[in-house]
């Protein structure tokens, strides 16, 4: 199997096989972080991140994941590039995605909700620029889809119901245990990409999956079919519940996160304090110790950052099956291993 | 002596014979600036940079610092960083933390004057940051203290009261000297944390300590009870003046800096201006060639930048006894000894 | 020949022994890009980059350089730095040169035409830095010189006339051939640096050099008069028409691209709008497939970011005469080359 030069913009898109060959890669680095067999896999090397939107753990994580390959990370703002617009003179997509081709080793490209007219226009812009480089282009989150993020739910998920945290991730553990991604109420309007990452790679997986919502907060109908499916080929279920508490029966892993409306979009324009005060109307919609009781013991797993006291309570957030930490230090791991496969000469 | 994993966030914390370690490797450092010994103390290492506020010189030398010991630092600003504050939704100083401390090998903070709502606030937040990191914490200056400033200072004098700049430091030289510092008038509303900290690390070292400025420019209370505690340890002497001249007569250090007036915070609120136009009264307090020459053949020492015209005149600034460039320099190899004796593995 | 520590303002400046043992280096660093004879003639060391403009290409391709040679940029935006500036209290040139050149060993600097208020300035600016500092001082671009571009131009267009793109750049194949530097329309007003740059390498290099752009849009006299000069002292022609269409005869090298007038600046201040308005008005001023025609098979030249549709048509910057990528390619070598030579110890 050689990822060299493979895109990740959709972890639906890649075959199980090389997948799996991501988190085999990710353990080992994560059982020897500063091992020399990768510490200079792209040594001198350059990876691109380009970040419509700011971020906290993802220019951490791979800016840190560049350093310890031995290359380097350059943060770059595409509002400094005079970039063309749909309204600007700038360069096109074509002149910028060739020559950066020439110069760096990979690209990475985060644009999300708000610099964006409309769901799926970032997936359009990420993909242009997949099609004009030579070098692979990551997604580092866009409206769409956050594979690095799923990898490390992934991951840590599988640690968990594994040997343990910190032991080698061995995604089979997770086989017909129950995956609850729930919507919650949150004062900040936020992505599906996250969501929607975790139901594809929770399913492809083959856990089984119950999604919950108010009516009225349905994610990408694309993506639910494409879950469906998941779960139909490895013989499980999925299932959608409009109830903030009917899910959590029996649950192993609890998802609970905030994401936007379908409506958050109007003429090109993110409603985001809209979007806010319609979900605050829904304060039952929180993961708390009570409905956790209601699971088979689950973990708590949430891609951060976290608002706390509206997605979920502090006591769940920061108790002992709260696998949040594990998961974010997973991002580092498994970008590691992204970048060494399909950046490196492996 | 193990530092690793200390934090340093005013060297008052720390023993003297920890700070002497400090200046040793330094000087080690200065004198043999790419030696092997050091250039693989921190590869494939991260120190994140936190800046609440820009800089000129904390930025370039801790990046540099950084680079030097093979490792790398990341330049992060929080405002960028959908952090929680008082008025919006977001992370935690919690929840930040403790990823962060998966992710890299030391934490830098910088939050002066104008981004807290009163005095103390700064030093409350890195305070936070450091009982919730498992990696060192160091202030890159904060309101209260600046003690790599204090550290490069110290290294700056006993190199010019010892064999010259360049030579190995060796603060002893400076038990029994006279520091002067003096208030200056100027047209920036500084911090308190650069002064404050040179008055302790030179009344910890043995030095006489003169402290000169305007009624109504008073410091912080504890840290003048501090540098009084330690002037009486060392059987030294501390004095305020209020007197634009008379601290000079004998002075072997010169330290001449404005600074904000207690009065600078209201209803939570930095007035700038208002400390301005202050300051701006006092034309008498400048540090020039005649008051000079009442020292004892003083060297003249400021952390930079500096307000010229203001707090010095330029030919005391760019004389034969100013320190600033060397005590600059001092900057950056203090870090270093700093980096490699708290996250490096020494 | 020892370039170790000297300035890089313009190449008029530099013996033309010196621009090719820059030119040699970076053909080898292309041939045999991750070489261990290159990767860590900087190891450890830091170049800054001072951005006053924002950039693509250049702060790619300087950041890619640092990374490529073993050592490290950074990337420093002044308006964050305190500087001191006619009209606000800061920190003076002569004191940040002096305490970076303790730090660092190169400093690029980027200062282009809405960050000045006058032609002229920014050469200014970059010289006092260049008189203060004691590292040698880089143009990554300024009002008036953009020396790496012509350094990059200069290889791309050897390439192509020599063995082809890729193969070691010789420029004495240039010698007799036809550089047209055409003015072109555009909804961007540009500066002069990149087609000053061109006149003088292209003319030093024993170039013929036609200059076309409409009455009005005049470029330096002093860079006409050096230009004139080159081309005298190697016997070749040089000539300024008016016309969109007469230079393209018998052309070899074509570089279309706008340029603001000399009217630019009114009382300190850049009149963009009123530039774009004017330039506009030009439409007849394109390079297009039908003036191409009229060529000696031209290859097509431009510095980048292009401003399709108005300074050339697609099918012209896209065809298969066009060496832009290759151009930009060519930044990040000869970047490297010039640093190594300047800056490491070869």
């Amino acid at each position: 199997m050689d990822l060299y030069g493979k895109d990740l913009i959709c972890t639906q898109e890649w075959e199980i096989e090389e997948l799996v060959e991501v988190l085999d890669l990710a353990a080992k680095m994560k059982r020897d972080r500063f091992s020399p067999d990768w510490t200079s896999l792209l040594a001198h090397k350059t990876f691109f991140m380009f970040f419509y939107n700011p971020s906290v753990r993802t220019r951490q994580s791979f800016e840190c994941a560049a350093t310890e390959l031995g290359g380097h990370a350059q943060f770059l703002e595409p509002k400094a590039m005079r970039l063309k617009t749909a309204t600007t003179a700038g360069e096109t997509v074509e002149d910028a995605a060739q020559v950066m081709s020439r110069y760096a080793h990979g690209l990475g490209i985060r644009i999300l909700e708000d610099k964006i007219p409309y769901y799926g226009a970032g997936d359009e812009l990420i993909r242009e620029y997949a099609y004009w480089c030579t070098i692979p282009v990551i997604s580092m989150a866009h409206d769409k889809f956050h594979p690095c993020q799923g990898l490390a739910d992934l991951m840590g998920w599988s640690e968990w119901y594994g040997k343990g945290p910190g032991y080698p991730a061995d995604p089979s553990v997770l086989y017909g245990k129950k995956l609850l991604v729930t919507w919650a109420h949150g004062a900040l309007a936020r992505s599906w990409c996250s969501v929607q990452e975790a139901l594809l790679i929770g399913s492809r997986f083959g856990m089984d999956v119950t999604l919950a919502y108010p009516e009225g907060f349905d994610l990408d109908p694309e993506v639910i079919a494409w879950t469906e499916e998941n779960c139909a080929e490895n013989g499980r279920t999925f299932e959608i519940v409009h109830d903030p508490v009917a899910g959590y029966a029996g649950a192993h892993v609890v998802y609970s996160r905030h994401w936007m409306s379908p409506e958050a979009y109007k003429d090109g324009e993110f409603l985001k304090q809209q979007e806010i005060e319609k979900a605050l109307r829904y304060p039952q919609w929180i993961c708390d110790a009570e409905k956790m009781a209601r699971t088979d013991n689950a973990i708590f797993t949430h891609p951060m950052p976290i608002d706390r006291g509206h997605e979920v309570t502090d006591d769940v957030a920061s108790g002992p099956r709260s696998c949040i930490y594990d998961v974010a230090e997973n991002r580092l791991h498994v970008q590691k291993a992204i970048m060494a496969l399909t950046m490196g000469n492996l």
